[in-house]
């Protein structure tokens, strides 16, 4: 048996099993339990572990709450060739935005292109799990949602009635990694700067500002201060343009009915998401245009580095190479993240406990 | 008859009639020239100066150097019920973004969504002129466009293949001003860095990097450096993105290919934009969505401020009442515009001078 505070490295396929088996113990039907899992081991094989496993406790304490519906009825509410709004019904956001996108995915593959929206949804881990779901599909997707909590105000206010709200792209390439984008509307998250308070490390100009716009570099002070917009007021406008798109228009929570899920574990999120899908042979033969996407991304990766830098990256190109390495060699996981992890296992008795 | 030197304020109807004169003079169908006399004249009343009449003595030079189609057929090569990808034929970009932009709308009248793309196109000048198009028809618009010159490198890199890539956001509201968004995926925009040369001032740290990356605040050394995205990496994936999406799947200019329309007046330019229009009501009645919208957007505006902030504004606010006071008032011309504008109404023996 490991012993407390030790890190691990486990194959993808094992942590998925993992999940798969804490939510169906906790009582998710074994299919949506699946689905949680895929979606979050997809996160950490990308190197976002911030947005998988790392993420299973949490899910854990809001289900025990009683604050995620077990067996929902995710539904289109309304709905036509083109475009669908589907209810959640409260279920785990994983399974509601894993519907959503495979209704676009075949609505898309039936006519060309579709947008399906949801409300009554919950967090739903990284974007790109969803917008990849795509690239096979040789579809270009689209993804935005409202974060599942308020820590930036409006350009100019001092209330942070304002999340994150990310936006993720996904473009087939040929033989090149595909391009995926997945990126918040802010310069940094709630998360990034609590782990730097964690760390006794100042945080830089630009992340934060306090009551009075002046930069804050103590995360120990975060409740004091905002996070701030990339480009400051067109990332503010960006932020609210995808709230309004993943949020108001699905009937789902943005501004102050936004319910921070880190501290209120009950209270129905109404959690917004919006996907687009779109078949790229709409345009070209999709060998025509995987080959034009290689070439520009070739030609963006060998232009002309500035001095010191060894590699130009293209957005998702990282992440794509994590996954290959991780597939083979493992995924690595933190010791604080591995104890919760064993914690919940334990408490559910079950049998594998990623010794 | 005014002297040289002097400002003047014009009613909005005597402009775009004045930019109609000269572009029909030129040689263009008189309906294309109205089309873009609509679009140019939207901009200016807007206060988006720089987009507007400004650039006619430049398109006059385009046209008189032979690098644009007069003539052009601008139509569907590819096209079902939610797409199209439309050649502008080398037209003026506006006569072919207006193209696409009815047929994405029409389109999406029918079935709900469309996406529509064109290349062979040019400069069509601000992109709010287009997704606002959408919004009498109580549809959402997306639009987003290769710019018209390389001014930034990729992250990373010290060769400028990228633009300042545009994308534009409007979605209708009720009592309140629809939210239109229009903004560039860099910090500033060349023209901006060039007007302070001209004024003799610096510019701000964060608008520019040398080939070194060291900031750069001498506007005269622009040609040593490079301009930057929003958020840094996170900007220029959303360009990249943006180039992607409205460049190579139109077929269109990306990257080295791309023509400074501001250096070379004769190569054809082969422009990329791409627009979507949905309607709202495929999620909700409009009445309710846009009764939601006013509520968001009360709260927004409404929420606690910032020491010495007068007023929160939403995304094409300012620029809403910006067209109500110009279309009272007029829109001013400032000199050095309106003696171009002169010599040019001068050079084709015009009877209206703007005088």
């Amino acid at each position: 048996m490991a012993s407390e505070g030790q890190a691990g490295v486990f194959p993808a396929k094992r942590l998925e099993t993992f999940i798969t088996s804490v939510l169906a113990a906790l009582g998710l039907p074994e299919q949506d339990a699946a689905v949680c899992a895929a979606r979050m081991t997809d996160s950490d094989l990308r190197g976002v572990d911030t947005h998988g496993i790392f993420r299973l406790p949490h899910y854990c304490q809001r289900i025990g709450a009683g604050g995620i519906n077990l067996r929902p009825k995710v539904r289109p509410v309304r709905e036509n060739a083109v475009t669908a709004r589907v209810d959640g019904d409260n279920g785990m956001g994983h399974v509601v935005v894993t519907f959503a996108t495979e209704l676009a995915i075949q609505k898309a593959s039936e006519i060309g292109l579709a947008w399906v929206g949801t409300f009554n949804g919950n967090h739903a881990g990284a974007a790109a799990a969803y917008t990849t779901l795509a690239l096979a599909h040789d579809m270009i997707c689209m993804y935005m949602t409202v974060a599942n909590g308020n820590h930036m105000p409006p350009w100019g206010g001092a209330e942070p009635i304002l999340g994150t709200n990310p936006i993720s792209v996904a473009i087939p390439a040929g033989e090149e990694p595909p391009i995926v984008l997945d990126m918040s509307t802010t310069v940094t998250s709630h998360g990034k700067v609590k782990l730097a308070a964690q760390k006794g490390e100042s945080i830089p100009v630009g992340w934060m500002v306090d009551r009075k716009g002046q930069p804050l570099t103590d995360p120990k002070r975060a409740a004091e201060g905002f996070l701030l917009p990339i480009g400051t007021y067109k990332g503010y406008g960006l932020n609210v343009v995808i709230g309004m798109l993943a949020g108001v228009l699905n009937g789902a929570a943005f501004g102050r009915n936004v319910v921070d899920f880190n501290k209120d574990f009950v209270t129905r999120n109404n959690s917004g998401h919006m996907i687009l899908a779109m078949r790229v042979d709409n345009f070209q033969t999709a060998d025509t245009f995987k080959k034009e996407m290689d070439f520009v991304i070739r030609e963006i990766r060998e232009s002309k580095r500035m001095e010191g830098v060894d590699r130009i990256w293209l957005p998702g190109e990282i992440e794509y190479y994590r996954t290959r390495e991780r597939l083979e060699k493992g995924i690595p996981i933190a010791p604080a993240v591995l104890d919760e992890l064993r914690k919940v296992a334990g408490g559910l008795n079950l049998s594998d406990r990623l010794e």
